[in-house]
């Protein structure tokens, strides 16, 4: 078996792994334009290097572990027609990236962007509008393992969370859960409103200017899941007009968001660049998830974690 | 009975006030160079108004109502001679200060800093060094309510929790407690070493350049109790030579904080003006304190909440 690594790791988690799959031969390093790829049974990427052209050249393809969670952009189809099993690292996010929800939603409660700018002018001043993140109220579309995650961090700090999914089952961490249909008469209470939904057919436009003008006029519009959820120009001209009050964006329709994207210079948008899920031990935990697979593969089992469903895209 | 407000609450707290205690004849919006301040059996102040000039005239006066948590300023034995009730608004400080220590730490932790100083430059850069909290040690040093509120927010984050205090008793929230005399080599444990110390003669100088050194080079000294528990010299040079990560300071030896002083500058420093207790529901909060003691008083009660003994400062 030949497993093809098109992204580095460190040595000792190179070793690790020839240490405890003495029967798999890895090729360390890789490229997809090496030609290595002709061969390899598994490619570990991170997913935006598969195409099409790639496809046809991986003849003994198997499995494709991407160390991502958006495969969005990957010919899924393709993929499906060639009966690749396709495997992400949901999951592994889940940590950086609500922390990193939670960092943004308390700097902005808690004055952080006035202290950093209050300091550089070095002089004290206290006329601060902190307020309190306790008794707030946040709707959270996609309580998946992201969302519950978020959702278990804002109630340790008294926050009300209200859960959105399509069917509507109850979800851990939420106190309440409703439907996409029930979406725009529940914006009202929200104070924060933070997408951590995938692109896929049924999420892309979901939120409209009908949306954002039902939520309050002090809400915060957090997106870290992907651009495509909202028109970045409805989103703008929102911002613009204070129709609602903050919003703090990790993802983006077009990425890298160009310069003179209006985004960027909006007072009331946070900007951030897609990288909300970095952490020091993305790859160390990518391996956990691949190793485990790879053990179910090698002992034929079919139950793998983390499948991904080419037609549902998640 | 008579009562003074040193500062301004807004009208319908008055009317509240007055509806609830038709008995007493409340002295709104005053200032201590009033008059009334001669008949009043009650001030209520934020506390640094109060000096021995005060007590001399305020010769009615049977209480003193703190709205605020450190009294080390005021002038505590005098207080204690005229055998005059001193209360303050301990407790009603801990979310919103809670919430600002998690909003520094999460700050640092996601790369909040780089985030915003980044957007300024409108350019696409993903080469941030994010960290996770999880995982991380906490040692709070003042394991009271406003540092066991800390210890239950960083455990919800999956903080290990180190409380030190002076006796060892143990603490909610803490996973363990030490004694000042075991801090020096607990230190090296510990990411974030979070001080709400209270001024007292046991805490001044309680840190010196031997603690900071103890700490790990990448460790986050957090000062929001009182400035007093380090020499700012000592810490300045720590921070200087990389002794330790970074100190986010909410309080200060000298408050304001001089234009000309060191901290401002350093870039491994964040310079906060004495606002983490800051929160829209300051008042409303110390209100309900200061009502609770009032009804107590009226029934001639003896069992006050808030009582400082002016010995101890706490």
């Amino acid at each position: 078996m030949e497993i093809l690594f098109a992204f580095k790791i460190k040595e000792n988690e190179e070793l690790a792994l020839i240490d405890e799959f003495p029967s798999v031969s890895f090729y360390f390093n890789g490229s997809i334009d090496d030609k290595e790829i002709e061969t390899a049974d598994v490619i570990v990427t991170f997913g935006s290097n598969i195409d099409v052209a790639v496809l046809n050249r991986a003849k003994a393809l198997k499995w494709l572990m991407v160390a991502s969670a958006g495969v969005e952009k990957m010919p899924l189809l393709e993929i499906a027609k060639r009966n690749i099993l396709i495997t992400n690292v949901r999951g592994i996010h889940k940590t950086p990236m609500a922390e990193s929800v939670l960092a943004h939603i308390l700097a902005l409660k808690r004055s952080i962007p006035e202290i950093y700018a209050n300091q550089v002018t070095k002089k004290w001043r206290t006329k601060f509008h902190s307020t309190e993140l306790n008794g707030s109220t946040a709707l959270i579309l996609g309580p998946g393992a992201i969302g519950a995650e978020i959702g278990r961090l804002l109630q340790a700090f008294g926050v009300k969370t209200i859960g959105c999914n399509r069917t509507g089952r109850s979800v851990e961490s939420m106190d309440e859960i409703i439907t996409y249909n029930e979406l725009l008469n529940k914006l009202p209470v929200a104070d924060f409103v933070i997408s951590v939904l995938p692109s896929t057919p049924e999420t892309r436009g979901l939120l409209t200017a009908k949306h954002l003008e039902s939520m309050k006029d002090t809400a915060v519009f957090m997106n870290f899941g992907r651009g495509d959820i909202i028109d970045e120009k409805v989103l703008v001209t929102a911002l613009r007009n204070n129709v609602i009050g903050h919003a703090v964006l990790d993802v983006f329709a077009a990425e890298p968001l160009p310069e003179n994207h209006e985004l960027w210079a909006l007072p009331n948008c946070t900007v951030s660049p897609h990288i909300s899920s970095k952490s020091g031990k993305y790859i160390e935990r990518s391996l956990i998830v691949f190793k485990k697979n790879l053990q179910i593969w090698l002992k034929n089992d079919k139950d793998f974690i983390n499948v991904i469903n080419p037609e549902s895209g998640y």
